[in-house]
């Protein structure tokens, strides 16, 4: 590791975060969100985690059940006496530190629980956005030792697909009824699930969506050595299917350790992560200016010629 | 513009494509979604557009009923003698060139009008990704000589609000009762959102989801010389209110065209595009490797003296 002053309140703060301090782990993902000097400081004195977190992403077009799926999920996890964090990731919301009303109302009961530590993030201000803020928060979740690390996201975009398939084991959650289910579930949602949950599967249509879901996984054409996504059918709001899927987890996160494939996504998350942080620098550096923008619009220049221009600096 | 070999096939395409012939026009957004070294061939064969399109950006979670409204637009142009393209916009596909079965298959009534042009995108292949490749497109489809440009996305994540963005009037479409009406209405969105759209308003809900879109409106501080985001409803597959959403589009662009915004947007525009070319080939210079990737995820290195490593190269 590059040699480095680094600031005593860091490191302090660093201690008391793994120490357990809800508020010291706030503040050291505020410093890392922010994105300033000090986030150097907190990769600097964050110490290894003991064990590897698993890092579950769970994904779903609005009104499909996250939040109350991720309740519940923490329910189970607690119940197994499991440390868990949640991070709500929303990249179309210019607020941070906390959704604008959702995600902890909704999850207070788990509020007052100490091993429980929920947090909001969005896109804003952070150099390389989320796909670098959300490892190198997970990271400090990481070593502050959570033993689960939940990344809940509005999955239709292709960043938060990104997101969500930084995780080790990706939830895709469904609804039935949710408009088409053509629509819901996308080819590269499709790609990035590990397991497909089926909320509110009390309501009609439950089963069409689970047909929905086989003919489309039918069209990708997979290697009979791949992981099969299982299906699980949940009503979380009465925590019915909770524990098939913490189940489902389970059976991914083996598989994937059988098969070399945790150290891989560990990898394609530090390279996602490193790639960020050198394309928010270059971003910065290769500034596309207004007069070259103006030039383009005007149609003086053509959109090639001036990336040249640029480049050329 | 700088000189350069220019092949006569796309030339010739070009001049076909020009003519209105919709093969021509479809294989020219290939060459230019493909992404390969033809790409600037048909950004120096295109000739400037006789007058600029108007580009409309269409967003909104799936089920609220954007392919319907695309239809119902389209109808309202042509019955003004516009000539429209559409173009579906599925950052979350792994397809191009189509979509999987939906968008074609709905706008069939439109399938045999020479002056509509449909077509579907997604995000691989293109260098820089969508937020260049539609610029591009855009460019293709004005000097082809269409007055309307549609831009649909599957509107929650950033790409997509920035894709919408990108269009001179952007058009936020919302339903009653899809989920939360808190969930679907994101600052992010509602930033971006030139005229609001709640369509299906027959629905139990409508009123909740006006109430909830004029309640987010006075959440973000406004310039009151700002442009005021009307709302309009609709019930888009019977086409009613779709000609008060047309004159809402109009609105909208007199009063960008008074403010100058009509250049600014475009400047943005084009400034997205060149930025958006310039970082792919960054990407490509500037690669994280799979060394430096598994360094960082053993925690040999933190992401930033990676960084500084990759880009000390």
């Amino acid at each position: 590791m590059t040699s480095q002053l680094v600031d005593t309140e860091v490191a302090e703060l660093a201690e008391r975060a793994v120490g357990g301090d809800q508020r010291a782990i706030g503040r050291m993902i505020s410093l890392v969100e922010n994105g300033g000097s000090q986030v150097r400081q907190v990769a600097a004195v964050l110490p290894a985690p003991d064990r590897p977190a698993r890092v579950i992403g769970l994904t779903g077009s609005p009104g499909v059940g996250k939040s109350t799926t991720t309740t519940a999920l923490v329910s189970g996890y607690r119940k197994e006496g499991q440390r868990v964090a949640v991070l709500a990731v929303d990249p179309s919301s210019p607020f941070t530190g906390g959704a604008i009303l959702g995600d902890r109302v909704r999850m207070q009961e788990h509020a007052t629980d100490p091993d429980v530590f929920i947090r909001s993030m969005s896109s804003r201000g952070h150099l390389g956005g989320l796909a670098a803020a959300t490892p190198q928060v997970v990271r400090v979740l990481e070593s502050c030792g959570f033993d689960v690390i939940l990344i809940e996201t509005v999955g239709v975009g292709q960043a938060e697909v990104e997101i969500a398939g930084l995780a080790d084991t990706t939830l895709v959650l469904l609804a039935p009824g949710m408009g088409d289910g053509i629509q819901a579930v996308k080819a590269g949602i499709l790609e990035v699930a590990d397991v497909f949950v089926i909320n509110k599967s009390d309501r009609d249509g439950a089963d069409a969506t689970y047909r929905d879901i086989r003919s489309m996984m039918a069209l990708i054409t997979r290697d009979p050595n791949e992981w099969r996504q299982p299906i699980v059918k949940t009503i979380a709001h009465r925590g019915e299917g909770i524990a098939d899927v913490i189940a489902a987890v389970d059976k991914h996160r083996d598989w994937l350790a059988e098969h070399g494939e945790l150290e891989r996504r560990r990898r394609d998350r530090a390279k996602a992560e490193v790639t960020a942080i050198v394309l928010g620098v270059l971003a910065k550096r290769f500034a596309v200016t207004e007069d070259i923008a103006a030039r383009v619009a005007e149609g003086e220049i053509d959109p090639y010629g001036a990336a040249e221009d640029v480049l050329s600096r």
